[in-house]
């Protein structure tokens, strides 16, 4: 573990490492990527984008008071849950998901609790898996997304507007037609939905923003969003959760993990990745399921659950090469680091 | 970890190592086991013979194809959980659970999906569990069981019958007198329903497969499987799961893990044995009402629970002889090699 | 692990162990403090006196049957998962949940059994957290609790009366105003609650229990009260629920253990405790709707969740010392050892 502390520069650099943060979510170390991120999300609504920001600036300092390592916190790893968390809590309790409603000021402190515990669950979840050497991924957001959500509908002060958005494919009528705009919208929309942004034209926003810093990357949220769409209406999924992007949102997630950025590029990894993707799309559908009896969304756990057992599973398999999460930088760099140097070796 | 990568015998060995697989869901590493429960099974239904046989088969091959160890695939290893997973989706989705219904083809895409998972899970549960020396018995099967079960409900194009099976005690008339074939088939039904069979004479002759290998493996099966019965009734079950086996299923494979194939035979051992059987059978109805929400089936989850929680725990007490997974072979076998050799020392 | 075994003094010294473990419920290995908590709780009800004594009974002889580690046993470590245990079977079958009914011969073996598996499970847990550094608090107790609970209602010949209790702020009445008793008598409920004793000034003899020991934890004790009631209120949960403690059990717990007791004392752990402490508070309520459709009671779940959490994270976050579950005794003592020797260093 690095030692040393914040020096002077780091309100300067704290910028930075908020927008790493944002781009995180997608696993992109780069404030450039976090930047386009964020104006996508501002394209869409101006209260997604603020509350974004504020989860990401509330977790990030919470990390650099209680004074945890250095090279995490300007690698915006406090940051992506904390934004996730306040994106998701102010879009599960507003009228309009679409646009969002500005949170009260109880809604306000409650928002700024949960992004900080999110730090605290961020390292919690890294201790427990750091022999294993898998990152923690996006479950700090679940579980604490989770447990603040099912709360806040027990306090008489945050008033908390229904659950407007289907969350669970038996919410769609099954017999409408797949059409053009089940594709275009839809593809978009799954990457739209990995920030709460039901808005397709800013989904393809953020892959441009993630290819800034990989092709790869931004190739594999892609594919991973048309590979779930297909899968979906293959089994008949409903046409209405396929275009909303609810199908692929998890898959892409999926995708960018094992397609390149924790497993290296190759032809056993890319086939790897995409029985991730289809596995991915089936179990959203599974765990929406499990969650129907206390109406709560499915979030990013299906991505959580299946990237994390095909990680675990992946020192077994002598057909893949991992990456451990500290080395992990973008897809084209971890190709390159094994290529050139001595094969890295699975535990 | 071995090293060997798979030779030229592969091909020749494949149908033994499937085999191995179906006796490894009983704990037997043996292809005549194997071979005896396939056959019991088809004496009870050629569909269920089949799906087994598909399951096995998947599995083990994602294993190869993935080049996972070899001494963890020529034991059966990849094979047992892909078999159940097989055999749970079938018998869930079947208008009629005792002989199952052949699956569509996209139940059969599916079918073969969930059995490659099951070798992904095996390896990375196995991971997750390998600092503990704690197998990961049937764990992927009822993980994956429960995934692909909640998910086919949600697809227009997978046509799946009710679940016509009750799955909970609750279901069955409390009033019913215990005869003479609540005991002799309840018996027989518990040791059928670990493979998912509701015959109680398959049952018995699967209780000779596993006798093929080693005989106190089979007389702990039918004595978690009559304790089991024998508690449920003292404490008022209902005689319809009695006679279904639904209490004893679990139990019996508690019995055969703790009964000299994890832990050392021995007084105390085979005491802690029959602790965990009666507690398998309580909480079988337990996590039966857990699942009751969302109309799950239990599985081999009570099994599980109870068995990896007796076996973690065992180290830490001085009166058991813990077996670690990599050595555990027949209890005849572990209990030979400690009275021989220097005594296993827990951590 | 320490290998000397039980010598001739064991049969001697078990009171003094069943103490200690009634005592360490509440962090507090000392006889006088289990003594003095005896007395409260037989003072409300002499049936919850009797099934607490036996819980810790059975629990800490089932581990020394077992041979466990002498030093666990000594410190009550086996018994107050036990005792809590015996406490809540008890409390969630009787038709009156303030003084408890006597149990029925079969309820009475069903706890035996249920307060011996507790011994297994601390060990199991034991193990698991091991590596971490973190101790199993009272998750032994929720786990087998909830488990045994939803058995409880399977049975015929277990008499169980309704759940007579409100397990959920959902079942009061949210009008009430908040008057004087709503807060002296919640915060002594709080404290009752953790050993399901509905007595305000039964919580605050337990209090004394605990001050006997350390005067620190018992101040942290009714700060986690306090400061979870105000937190309830400013959010507007209702007055029937902050009267009877709900919201103040689990925080009260989680206050005594980030409060000196795992954590060094200092401004950093204090505040970090209250954050905890604030954040319990919600998760109760959330925790509890997760557990609704099952209508089990939440038990010190809460607690355990996020008290684990935050101390998994403690060693990345170097404002903060960690102290190993092995090395804490009392606040008193963990700060002097620190101030004394060379800092204790988080791994």
């Amino acid at each position: 573990m690095d030692t040393k502390r914040f020096p002077d520069d780091s309100l300067l650099r704290f910028p930075e490492w908020v927008l790493r943060g944002i781009g995180q979510v997608v696993f992109q170390n780069n404030p450039f990527s976090g930047l386009v991120i964020l104006a996508a999300i501002l394209f869409n609504s101006w209260i997604y984008f603020a509350i974004c920001l504020l989860g990401a600036i509330v977790s990030t300092a919470t990390a650099m008071v209680l004074r945890a390592d250095r090279a995490l916190v300007s690698s915006g790893l406090f940051g992506f849950n904390g934004a996730l968390v306040g994106l998701s809590l102010v879009a599960f309790t507003s009228e309009n998901f679409r646009t969002g409603a500005a949170p009260s000021p109880f809604m306000l402190a409650y928002i700024i609790f949960a992004a900080a515990m999110t730090s605290v669950v961020f390292s919690a979840i890294g201790a427990l898996l750091q022999p294993y050497r898998v990152a923690a991924l996006t479950a700090p957001f679940v579980l604490v997304g989770w447990l603040f959500l099912f709360a806040v509908l027990r306090f008489a002060n945050i008033e908390s507007g229904p659950l407007t958005k289907p969350v669970s494919p038996d919410e769609y009528v099954q017999t409408t037609q797949y059409l053009l705009p089940t594709w275009y919208m839809g593809f978009g929309n799954a990457i739209g939905q990995i920030f709460f942004q039901d808005n397709w034209i800013t989904g393809y926003a953020i892959v441009v923003g993630i290819a800034v810093n990989s092709r790869i990357s931004a190739a594999m949220a892609l594919i991973g969003a048309v590979l779930a769409a297909g899968v979906a209406a293959l089994f008949g999924g409903p046409e209405g959760a396929i275009r909303d992007g609810l199908f692929g949102y998890n898959a892409a997630l999926t995708a960018i993990a094992l397609g390149g950025f924790f497993l290296v590029v190759s032809w056993p990894s890319f086939l790897y990745a995409l029985f991730g993707v289809v596995v991915t799309t089936w179990l959203w559908a599974s765990i929406a399921v499990f969650l129907e009896p206390i109406a709560m969304p499915v979030l990013t756990s299906t991505f959580v659950l299946v990237t994390w057992l095909m990680l675990l599973a992946a020192p077994g398999f002598r057909s893949l090469i991992p990456v451990p999460p500290a080395e992990a930088t973008t897809p084209e760099d971890n190709r390159k680091r094994v290529l050139r140097g001595p094969a890295l070796q699975a535990a």
